[in-house]
């Protein structure tokens, strides 16, 4: 991980989570497969936090220090636990294959450690206390680098523990994700102001991934109830502020998301058309599987190859492939932007031209001007889409309204 | 930071650099905005380490506190430059702004140190030479914490200083990243053997990237003629050792521009279709331009969507859709897997059926089995479908060559 060689994601994983549990994170370290220096991290880190997770260094090579530094850490011998090494056998068993003799070593826990258990692999987990002075205890939890292993290990066995550390006033911890679309991180934290303050209860986080904000409120209370009146009031009190802007909730819940739900609500379809320098829209709706809202997506490099394919002339290619398609809707993203292949500077905002061609074949232009860092540009401009698809959809609903009025 | 909120991707960045410049790099620390905490991690790097590279807190507000640690774990106060000070009033100029009064903090120094002229923003970085002890100096390079104006100047200013540390010896440094598929990290290492040493010359390093291996190849000597001997020799020697696997070279090298290339050789192009679940191919070829290699990438959910669109039977759509859009290839993904939603284990391999119609309209079935983890077996399942694809082409030639033979 010194080298470069990978990125290191777990410790933002962590840090959320263990902001989330009300425990500040201070520090992040990272050191190499060197024993000394790894002991010298951990001492540093004992001294100054009540609680260390770690990752990585529970493999059965010799490279893996983890378990040697805290062992030399602490003063207290490794020691083989035998309920672990039976666990460790019958992984092994399972896969038809015999135990190394190095992987003994991951059955072997510092005296007076607890394991973490590690449903999914072979290395299991250390939870050492060490006592650094009269006053001060430090708490290390160790687990494997797998992402997959050492997220469930911190859910299932790493998280209570903490909860319980940190008394019983606390005892019960609910999340809430809302999702907005449509103005800056800097707009959105002016509108917000002091509902994301860090001292504010419930706590309230903002994040920003390709243009996505995520409102994140983190309720802790000593019963479920409490959490769920705490959430309901801040998000009321968000509704009130940036409501205008906000499209769904949950953690992983996007803007195509709130187009299928709109789409299906409605009992109608989308196809989309892309020109150009990607298929944002095509990979995202395609993640859907097979959804009645959905009925393809098209990737040309202009309209006249989408014309030639359909055997039509280009004026009219995309009224005969939404109607051939039987979609209610076309979206078309008609150019993506250029990018360099070493582009590392925000693009000027430039006009995009979108088309959404509505169920009775109107076609709908908006040019917004869009630019930003080429890292998310195609994805904000796919974006951009969708909120024009998305208003074009409702104010079908409107006019519908309007005319049913006007006929009774 | 250290909360999560977002993810640090410099200090992968620049620890690749570093030790391509041959500096290893020991450890990484990651300290949030609070000054005495800011000072301590500072004064623990300058106690074990020679250079210490930092991004972030170089910007106005009150939350950036690099340039105070500095003066504070230094001693030397912090004073205004004004020929730093002249450049971020014409940045501000050159967007029609007054300069606040704030920003002037981004124009003052420690003494004795040196400016890292930022081109890009208005956070110029410090230089700043820390004696320890008397045997021991550390060298402070803070950068800003944006990606871009960080990395450009990394590149023009910190390596030519950190060269001219390093000695005259090793002046030159040049780069060469050879691309790889079709086989596991760990078996890639076995076939390369001593050629990844740590301590060989040149440097061999292997990074994966969603099934991609590459190998990059550091030569640092005096002169760039040398450097370039030092990379066909491990050139050389890798292609024999793996040359099969071997597709192209560059950085951002992939499997669908090595097809591109393939198809251009050609002059024959390609369409493809993808059911089910992602539109990787598609937007990888879109990404390459206009391109006359490429005529388009469709999604549907399945086979009789595209059928109904062309109005043709289902059995009969891959070839008029192959005939229609004039290309010469047309490759199918069949499916993609379903994932759940929070699935974090990696799939166990299973069969994945990919066809290629080749020029002549003959159909070409493949059926790998492919696993691997959710985040990346989109793509690995693409990149297998390009490789069979490949393969065809390759053996394309080969009946052509073998025709011709027969003719003469």
């Amino acid at each position: 991980m010194t080298s470069g060689a990978r990125l290191d994601t777990n410790s933002q994983w962590i840090s959320r989570r263990l902001e989330e549990l009300g425990v500040t994170v201070a520090f992040h370290s990272t050191v190499g497969d060197h024993l000394q220096q790894h002991v010298d991290v951990l001492r540093i880190a004992a001294q100054r936090a009540d609680v260390v997770v770690m990752t990585g260094g529970l493999g059965p090579t010799r490279d893996d220090l983890t378990r040697q530094a805290l062992s030399q850490l602490s003063g207290r011998a490794l020691k083989m636990r035998q309920q672990s090494l039976v666990h460790l056998e019958q992984m092994f068993a399972r896969r038809n294959r015999q135990m190394p003799e190095r992987n003994h070593i991951q059955a072997m826990f510092p005296e007076g450690s607890l394991e973490i258990f590690n449903p999914q692999g072979t290395a299991p987990g250390v939870d050492l206390t060490l006592r650094v002075s009269d006053r001060h205890k430090c708490r290390f939890f160790a687990l494997p680098g797998v992402p997959a292993e050492m997220r469930r290990m911190f859910d299932e066995t790493v998280a209570p523990r903490l909860l319980e550390m940190i008394g019983s006033s606390r005892q019960h911890i609910e999340h809430h994700v809302m999702k907005f679309f449509g103005v800056g991180e800097s707009d959105m934290e002016q509108r917000l102001g002091t509902m994301i303050a860090r001292d504010r209860v419930p706590r309230v986080g903002i994040t920003v991934s390709s243009a996505t904000i995520s409102l994140r409120i983190t309720a802790a209370a000593p019963d479920p109830q409490a959490c769920q009146r705490q959430i309901e009031t801040a998000r009321q009190e968000i509704m009130s502020r940036v409501g205008d802007l906000y499209f769904g909730h949950g953690e992983s819940y996007e803007l195509y998301h709130a187009v299928q739900r709109d789409l299906l609500m409605r009992g109608q379809s989308l196809i989309t058309v892309e020109f150009g320098r990607s298929a944002v829209l095509a990979d995202w709706f395609a993640s859907l599987g097979k959804t009645d809202a959905y009925h393809g997506g098209f990737c040309f490099a202009g309209p006249e190859e989408l014309a030639a394919l359909l055997d039509v002339p280009t004026a009219d290619a995309y009224d005969v492939l939404r109607k051939r398609s039987g979609a209610s809707w076309l979206l078309v993203v008609q150019s993506y932007p250029h990018l360099d292949s070493d582009a590392s500077q925000a693009l000027e905002a430039q006009p995009v031209d979108l088309v959404v061609v509505d169920p009775e074949g109107r076609r709908i232009l908006a040019s917004p001007r869009i630019g930003g860092h080429p890292s998310i540009i195609y994805s904000r401009i796919a974006k951009s889409a969708l909120a024009h698809l998305r208003k074009q959809i409702q104010r079908g609903d409107q006019l519908q309204a309007e005319s049913e009025a006007a006929i009774s």
